[in-house]
């Protein structure tokens, strides 16, 4: 519909995920008024991304040097690791302050409908990486759906020959959130799990 | 949170229009997995664009030629004017087929709280299109706003003066929509500007 470049860049940027043919058409316009240096930023930060982002050699992590900053850091807790699906889940989980050990990124989950078994997830190096007999835990932090939950089954599994503590986020009410409204799942999920706040005891024969 | 370039991206995307930060980053991690040939291509038409895309001469619309495809095609009624806020205006009256004349493109309307006058707008660039004796109509096509109903009342006014003929897309009810979810502005429009099907005729007297 529009003139050459400016179609190429509506399609382009229709292309995104979460972008439709509407949000593509406005996002062009914006760029098309927008200060000629603040779209040559987007350009070169787009050019640089794919050059400069490669995994962490350690944890797997995306990052921009060699190993990244948490790997790199020594006030890290080195007996503890965190196994999580993609690199935007360590941030999340940095961000709750929480966890002071590191990282191991697999690159997804276990799903048979995409195709996607163990080989294609970086389990042979979580593996290697737990022959360093410093790591005590192993703390399975999938996501808590359908392949999070399988790709969690399949690591319980494999880990039990390790001899190491294996442990799995809890599954349960989100806090903030009413009960009424929580899934029947996750809501069966939170009884199943259900922590012990007062011990039984045997009535005192007063 | 994330390291340098990867942050960068993020916060670039979180610029644009209608993306929030998990937008930004879910379109940042997805440009990272992506094809470097579909990154590049989208690099490429970012910095091509505002090289190549410039205003028609003539009418205003964007355009990568110096008269816009509409300006430049001999079989578009030179006749008729329709004049528009912005450039995907054109491109949505375009897509109706029902508008076979030419356009203007004010490039905005008229908006005090944002600063803008009807010296910010190309209208002086319109007086000088309606000099032209072949131009026998003017069609305001501005947005149903404050901002486009302000701008369609100034142009109302001040092109009286031309003596052609001046007329304005008609508001009312939207078609598919239903009666009941109208807001009132818009039910009171419809009701304002109803048309006459059947004309009332004096009472027979048989």
């Amino acid at each position: 519909m529009y003139d050459g470049v400016i179609q190429d860049l509506i399609d382009e940027l229709g292309r995104l995920p979460g972008i439709g043919p509407k949000s593509a058409q406005r996002i062009a316009f914006h760029l098309l008024d927008a200060d000629p240096d603040d779209v040559r930023r987007l350009a070169t930060v787009l050019t640089d991304v794919k050059a400069k982002v490669h995994f962490c050699a350690i944890c797997c992590v995306v990052t921009t040097d060699t190993e990244c900053r948490i790997c790199s850091d020594p006030r890290r807790d080195t007996t503890v690791l965190c196994v999580v699906e993609e690199s935007k889940d360590v941030v999340a989980i940095e961000r709750t302050r929480e966890f002071r050990g590191r990282y191991h990124v697999l690159g997804g989950a276990i799903s048979p409908i995409e195709g996607v078994g163990p080989e294609n997830l970086r389990i042979k190096e979580l593996y290697a990486r737990l022959n360093d007999p410093a790591i005590t835990e192993v703390i399975i932090a999938t996501d808590p759906n359908l392949e999070g939950e399988a790709t969690a089954t399949y690591l319980i599994r494999s880990l039990t020959t390790f001899g190491i503590k294996v442990s799995k986020l809890a599954s349960g009410l989100p806090i903030g959130g009413d009960l009424e409204y929580a899934d029947e799942l996750t809501l069966g999920r939170a009884f199943e799990g259900r922590t012990s706040v007062v011990q039984a005891s045997a009535p005192s024969s007063s």
